[in-house]
C-alpha cells in the first residue's frame, strides 16, 4: 500500500511529513513522521536516520521535541520517526499498561498469542517501513541508513543494528534499555511477547547478549543521564552493556551526563551529537 | 510571595526550572518556566529573554517545542516562558473559547468587568513577574532584558517594548498580531477586555499605532510564514506594521518565510535567529 500524506510542514529548511500507510506486518494503519532536508532530491538523495521512540510515545514526540532536525538539516540527513506499536488491534489488555501492548511494542516480533497477531514491530521497522518509504520517496537513499533511539527505542536501535550486520551504517542510543532480560520492563515485555520460557528468543533481542556475537568491531555512542530515575531503578543497565563490550573487545562509548533525566529535554540536548555520530558514517 | 520550584531539569548545559508563585496582579497562582544557562552565576549574571506564547499555550509550549535553549545556552542568555493568562478565576465564560479568556490574556490589563478582576497580564509580565524573578535568582541580570513572542505573544512583545522605551534592550516576534484593532482576534479580545467603545485604550495596545510614537529608531525582527493560515486570514497584518514603519522611518525587518505555517515547527526553525537578535543587544 502506498503512503498517504496527512500534512506537509515546512521545518528547518526542509519539510516534515505526517504520513500513514496500511501495514501488513502490524495488521493496522501505521502513522509516522519523516523529515526530509531541503538539500535532498532524486538526483542527490539524502541518507536516512531512523529514530525509535520510547514507551508511551508515537512518531510525534521525537519530531516535536527531539530537535534532530536542526543538525539533520545542516548535514543533509533525513529522519524517520516511526510509531512504537500497532494501534487499535483490540487485543484484550493491550491498552492496560504503559509498558506493554500499545505504545510498547519493544521492536520485536511477538510469538505468543494473542500478541503474535500484529505485534511485529521488528519486521515493520527493519523491512516493511523502509521498503514503503524507499519505494515512494526517491529523494532518500536506501543504501545509507543509520539508526538511533531512546529508552525502549534505544533497545530497538541497538538490537536491530546488532542483529543485522551491514544493514545500518551506525547506531547510537539515548538512555537505552541495554539488557532487557534482566530488567523489569524487559522481563514483562519478553514474557508477554515471547513467553516466560523461551529464553533463547529473549537473548536474541538483548543487546548485551548480542554484542559479543557481532562479527565486526563497533562504534556505539550512548548517552545516559545520571539523574534518570529509570537508570537508577535498574531498567537501563548500561554498565552491563559496557562490561560486555569490554569483555568482547568492542568499542562502546557511554557518556554519563551529570544530572540529566529521561525526558526529551535530555534527548534534545544531545540530539545534535547523535546526528553527528550518524553523519560520520552516512556521509563518508 | 516567593517563587516555588516544582522541578529542576538539566537542559542544554544549564537547567530548566518549572516554577510557580502566587501573583497579585492576576489574583491566582501563576506557573512559568525559566531556562538558566550553565554559564550564569551571581558573580556573572545572565541577561534575560522573555518569550511570550500565543493563544491556548502555557509556559510549557515554548520550553518544550521552541528550541530557544540551544542558542541561548551558546550565548549565555536566560529565557523566561510565562503563562498566557490567569488560571482558574472562575469568571463565567473564561474557558468557553480558545481566543478569549483563559489562555488568551493578550498581555493587557482588562478594564471591563468581569475580566478586570485578574486579567492583568500587562502588569504581570512587565512588573510583577520580573520583580519576583530578579529578587530570587541572583544569577540573572535585571538590567539586561529583551522580549520576543509568537502570535498573540508577538503582539505582547511588540506592544510591551513600544510602550516602555528603554525597558527592553530589543524586541522580535514570530507571526505576531501586529494590528489587533483591525483583526478578528484583536477586536474580540479588546472588546471583551476594554469594551467596544474605548478606542483610545485599543490604540494604546496596538503595535501598528504605537510604532510611530516610539521616541527612538527601532531594530525589530519579525518572521512570518507565507503558509500561515492566520496570516492568510488577516489576523496578523504584518503589512500594516511595515507600512507604519516606513511612514515613520522606523527600522522593521519582516521576513516572509516561504511555506512556513503558524506552528512550533516554524518557531523552532527560526528561534536561533531571534536569540541572536536579542544577543546583539543583551551582550554588547
Amino acid at each position: 500500500m502506498s503512503i498517504e500524506t496527512d500534512a506537509t510542514i515546512a521545518d528547518f529548511g526542509g519539510k516534515l511529513l505526517k504520513l500513514k500507510h496500511s501495514a501488513k506486518s502490524t495488521n493496522c494503519e501505521m502513522k509516522f513522521n519523516l523529515f526530509i532536508p531541503g538539500s535532498a532530491s532524486s538526483s542527490k538523495p539524502a541518507p536516512v536516520l531512523f529514530y525509535l521512540a520510547g514507551l508511551t510515545c508515537t512518531g510525534d514526540n521525537g519530531a516535536e521535541k527531539g530537535f534532530f532536525q536542526n543538525k539533520a538539516s545542516e548535514k543533509g540527513i533525513a529522519v524517520v520517526f516511526p510509531d512504537t506499536s500497532p494501534r487499535g488491534l483490540k487485543i484484550e489488555g493491550e491498552d492496560d499498561s504503559y509498558d506493554f501492548g500499545s505504545g510498547a511494542g519493544f521492536y520485536v516480533d511477538a510469538t505468543k498469542e494473542p500478541y503474535s497477531n500484529g505485534y511485529k514491530m521488528y519486521s515493520y521497522i527493519t523491512d516493511e517501513l523502509p521498503k514503503a518509504i524507499f519505494s515512494q520517496f526517491k529523494e532518500l537513499d536506501s543504501s545509507r541508513v543509520s539508526i538511533t533511539g531512546h529508552s525502549m527505542g534505544g533497545h530497538g536501535a541497538l538490537t536491530l543494528f546488532l542483529k543485522n550486520p551491514g544493514k545500518y551504517k551506525s547506531v547510537s542510543a539515548f538512555a537505552p534499555i541495554t539488557n532487557p532480560s534482566k530488567c523489569p520492563w524487559g522481563e514483562k515485555a519478553f514474557s508477554g511477547y515471547f513467553g516466560e520460557n523461551d529464553k533463547q528468543r529473549w537473548s536474541e533481542h538483548d543487546a548485551t547478549e548480542l554484542l559479543p556475537k557481532y562479527p565486526d568491531n563497533t562504534d556505539i555512542l550512548i548517552d545516559v543521564g545520571t539523574g534518570d530515575n529509570f537508570y537508577k531503578q535498574g531498567q537501563l543497565l548500561p554498565e552491563n552493556f559496557e562490561k560486555a563490550a569490554k569483555d568482547a573487545g568492542k568499542n562502546v562509548k557511554v557518556n554519563y551526563r551529570e544530572g540529566y533525566d529521561h525526558s526529551y529535554f535530555f534527548i534534545s540536548t544531545f540530539a545534535g551529537d547523535h546526528v553527528e555520530h550518524a553523519a560520520k558514517y552516512l556521509l563518508k
